[in-house]
């Protein structure tokens, strides 16, 4: 066996569901599952299997719909205001409460407060009843032998109420499809365990499991097994024998584990499908062993999700009778604010951030990779750009698949603008005080965040930007770059900068005039701290060129603080929050405002934001963390 | 204490919201519920207690990001195409997979495809490589410290694979709010009980439980409390001692039992509201005891649905910090197909069916009763009509939160027309087959199908027309109600009508000549029952006014049959399905052709129920039903 083998031919997505539905039908496994009875009290969410029919009339008897008497219409005849009439009491009129059976003889209820009772054994009445007056009629709700619900629907709550008023305590519903997961590779330990250098956190199993259970069936997870080809052949024989609707093999990152998964599959059953042009997603694996389908699932999370969502929840959802819970997400066109470049030949499926900025639904593309699992967890959206398309330019539609409703999706707040570790903490105040409530922000630098909002890309941004003429900070960039919006700018927090160098300073550095002899990580150009840095340069008559490592580009203050704890820099400039965060040591260089830009056509929106920033509460974390200062915190510096 | 109090003291929805929300503040009650750890294996739909940091980066190591071969990058700087370099492994080359830490010296890694390896201990590269390439930076996705999750986030799939991949294997989520629901009323019973007439199955702590469940909670249920003072006052003393954060009594549905829950709620602690001036759902009581909220929750089943969805889901939400279900739906304007008629002084919630004819959102109002379980079941959508507004006339637009997504109402296939029983196993085949399409027919007569038609309202209608004049069914009709549609006619069947009887035939009833010595129950105008009827009588020359019951009007076959079922009439005329389904005789009149009109713009959305009328399965499931005959099913009759 070639343990190496690295090229994998890939088959369009389109190709690859056809032949797992061919082989599913061939095996008699591509039906609906069968039913399972169950009590009431554990439908909600499951399926019906078989359509339900009523048992029971609702009302399933002549009932009284008011409080009051049961009478014969044809006994009120003459009643009017000017010539009461009386009544007898249980002769001609019975006491009833709602609900009440209709006594026999009687057809019509007369509503408490349109009777007197002056004495015992009768009452009067002023105007005639019609028949039926006031009585709920056999059947008036649901006839016995409607169709209450059709097969194949999830019970919601009301629906339980339904099916109980119709007459029954049980009801038929799919049985849940169960997969059974067996993660692999030698290089995974479980969540669990702390991972060493090379070691890797299997949790693709818990977001399989997850997934799984979410599109309505249940997961079975084995012990992680090494790369071990005979080991993995027995687990999965082993797993066979519990009878699984499905088996996914989660491959490590390496293709070695991936071609123990299809050698397995060739060797037990059918292999189908060895690479899928999807990105990310390509090392997918699909086979039958027996009836059984095997999916092998590529190592990388992002990769791994998307292959739970277009592969695994559709085949869970099939056999449920139900549509796919990707199927099901609600679309939308949004703006793309940068361009994508997708390949010709693969299905691409890009995660973006989505909000709503003004009239417009923007889609904001994220980090690519097939491992940033954040990006995941940000992702308000999944864009599809189908094979033979080449991309999406800026400002263009794209359509989108939106992982939250667009109610959700317009309470998003769009940040764009210079980053700050602090934004997070703002975020998480937002997020607890509003609920369903959410800030998203893009780190695109200070220039960046300007530029946005003049695009109307973004609903504020965040800015540090000192101008070399007057010393002053924002306020002639905001007047440059903004001339005709009407705009507040409020003080988030003056904010110490300086050089993140490693625990201890080893190479004893002072200041910037140290950076000509150390290897220094740069922030991408536009970025607030860049402006800072080439400023303090100029001051001091160093040339960029001077400084190694001056092209070297981060987008965060994080970013730089890992290069340094990394070994890749000597240091870097950026805030104290960033260093500390990850126990490095700091130079101080100085202080700066850091303010965000409002728009006021978005005040409205940003209530949040903005009654956070005010609260005390907030001002009070804010102060506790190094390198923050909150004096101005919530200060109006300019507005026009 | 009287027990017939039957006026209450209605305050506005929004005063109720109020009065309620300060009892919790001013009982310490309103924040959101405290954390509970618990394994990721559970975490799935849970709510985050407090924001996640990350604990490890990710990548925690600086790793190969190919399988190939890691290389410090100065090494490689003369490779060409030309002069290949040749590298010894070990020193300057080492094997890695994709995932492997970077040995230490190493900063770069060449893919396995761009190597060769003409003799062992050394490969040889073509190109230099920049320090870097194909390596996984320690942070790229994830840095340790930063914000993965915030407080009060629902977590999804995904979110456990940050959470994991972020080094932790537990989370701390917000603790379950508690219910415990105490059902009372003397008429009702559980639900695996069969009803006696004057029973009622006890079915809304079914539905509460699963509202309280979908919204993130718990939910205890007692067993039913009948109408005795001492035993329910008992029973809400015990409850308390389980701790609930709210207690909940579902009233029975008489004024009396709702006058219980109030007078104990002012014994043991604060009544704060007697009545909401909402539609339906009126008698909701809130008051508080002790530190606990409870809420009387009126006894029919739309009121108690509603009540659920306004005041018990919000507050369990709010425990969570999350939005309530009904605010996070999303939200629509659709045209009202009918007049509503609303009280002034009423917030008034309507439910109503959703469809897009054409490019039109439409929504037709169900029946309004409190009563009828079956409107929650076929609700698409809650259409507020706040107070002070009148209605909502028709054609004019209203407001609706959509039960359904929008991408699942635009599956929705809306049928106008004549009412046939078979339509419930035309939309039981629909729903089965087409996964996610749902078939919603409104039983409007024959006439009604036609102008819903013509008004746009319908993507298609049943009718079954007799033309007088020719005695041919249905085409001439169309001609003259849709003379400038294109559309097709096609047969659903032939059916046979006839006098619906009671079992046994006890006044020998033999055909229509019978009618004028019998009490008769009609179907409404503009149905084609009642046009045969008509033509019928015309030839036997009978006036309608020699018929006692003419004017009595039923909507569906089934509401003729359970007329006959009751006593209320000797016979109606109906289809023989509708006799079979309620057990009773069946005098045969004669045979008609019911179609459907299926408009030439919309036979693409219709796609579903043409190819299901068109399986041998319907057909043979339809032909099986007495009564019906499917010579003629699927043909089309008459196309332009």
């Amino acid at each position: 066996m070639n343990d190496r083998n690295t090229y994998l031919i890939d088959i369009p997505l389109d190709e690859a569901r056809a032949r797992l539905a061919q082989a599913l039908q061939e095996a008699g496994r591509d039906a609906p599952l069968p039913g399972e009875t169950i009590p009431l009290t554990e439908a909600l969410g499951r399926v019906t299997a078989e359509p339900i029919w009523a048992k029971l009339s609702a009302p399933h008897y002549h009932a009284a719909a008011m409080d009051g008497y049961a009478v014969r219409a044809e006994d009120t005849r003459t009643a009017t205001e000017t010539r009461p009439l009386s009544l007898q009491l249980e002769e001609q009129a019975k006491p009833v409460n709602t609900g009440d059976p209709l006594p026999p003889g009687m057809n019509a209820v007369i509503m408490i407060e349109d009777v007197q009772q002056p004495e015992a054994g009768s009452i009067v009445i002023y105007h005639p009843v019609a028949p039926w007056q006031h009585v709920r009629m056999v059947g008036e709700d649901m006839v016995a032998t409607e169709l209450v619900l059709p097969a194949n629907h999830k019970i919601r709550p009301v629906d339980i109420g339904a099916i109980a008023g119709c007459g029954h305590h049980q009801v038929k519903v799919r049985r849940k499809p169960l997969a059974v997961i067996i993660p692999t590779g030698s290089e995974l330990v479980p969540a669990d365990h702390p991972p060493a250098p090379g070691q890797i956190i299997e949790y693709n199993s818990l977001v399989l499991t997850a997934q799984i259970r979410d599109a309505g069936g249940e997961a079975q997870v084995t012990d992680i097994i090494p790369d071990d080809r005979q080991r993995l052949l027995e687990t999965v024989q082993f797993a066979l024998q519990r009878q699984p609707d499905v088996l996914l093999l989660l491959s490590g990152s390496s293709a070695g584990s991936r071609d123990f998964t299809a050698n397995i599959v060739r060797e037990l059953g059918q292999l189908l499908v060895h690479g899928v042009a999807v990105r990310p997603g390509h090392p997918v694996i699909m086979g039958m062993i027996g009836t059984t389908p095997v999916i092998g699932v590529p190592g990388y999370p992002v990769s791994a999700a998307l292959t739970g969502e277009i592969f695994i929840q559709p085949l869970i959802a099939r056999w449920l009778g139900q549509p796919s819970p990707l199927e099901a997400r609600p679309r939308a066109q949004a703006i793309m604010t940068r361009k994508l470049v997708s390949p010709t030949g693969d299905d691409d499926f890009v995660r973006v951030s989505v909000a709503q900025v003004g009239d417009r639904l923007l889609a904001a593309p994220l980090s690519r990779g097939a491992g940033v699992i954040t990006s995941l967890v940000r992702a308000d959206g999944l864009a599809h750009i189908p094979r033979f398309s080449e991309g999406v330019d800026m400002g263009q539609p794209v359509n989108v698949i939106l992982y939250r409703d667009l109610e959700a999706i317009r309470k998003t707040l769009l940040a764009q603008g210079s980053h700050d570790p602090m934004l997070d903490l703002l975020a998480q105040f937002v997020a607890e005080q509003f609920p369903g409530s959410r800030l998203a922000s893009a780190n695109v630098g200070s220039l960046g965040g300007l530029v946005a909002l003049r695009r109307k890309e973004a609903h504020f941004a965040g800015v540090h930007l000192l101008d070399e003429a007057t010393g002053e900070y924002n306020i002639a960039y905001v007047e440059k770059y903004l001339p005709n919006e009407t705009l507040q700018l409020m003080t988030f927090a003056h904010r110490e900068q300086g050089l993140i160098v490693p625990k201890g300073n080893p190479l004893n550095v002072q200041g910037l005039d140290d950076l000509p002899r150390l290897r220094y990580v740069n922030r991408q150009r536009g970025a607030g701290t860049r402006l800072l840095l080439d400023y303090e340069l100029k001051q001091r008559g160093i040339a960029p060129e001077q400084i190694a490592g001056y092209e070297r580009e981060e987008y965060t203050h994080l970013g730089v603080a890992v290069a340094v704890a990394t070994g890749i820099a000597d240091c870097g400039l950026g805030v104290r929050s960033a260093a500390i965060a990850l126990g490095l040591d700091f130079v101080p260089v100085g202080w700066e405002r850091y303010d965000f830009v409002f728009p006021t056509e978005h005040l409205a929106v940003l209530q949040p934001v903005i009654s956070v920033i005010n609260t005390d509460r907030f001002k009070a974390a804010l102060a506790t963390q190094p390198g923050y200062n909150t004096q101005d915190t919530g200060r109006i510096q300019f507005s026009r």
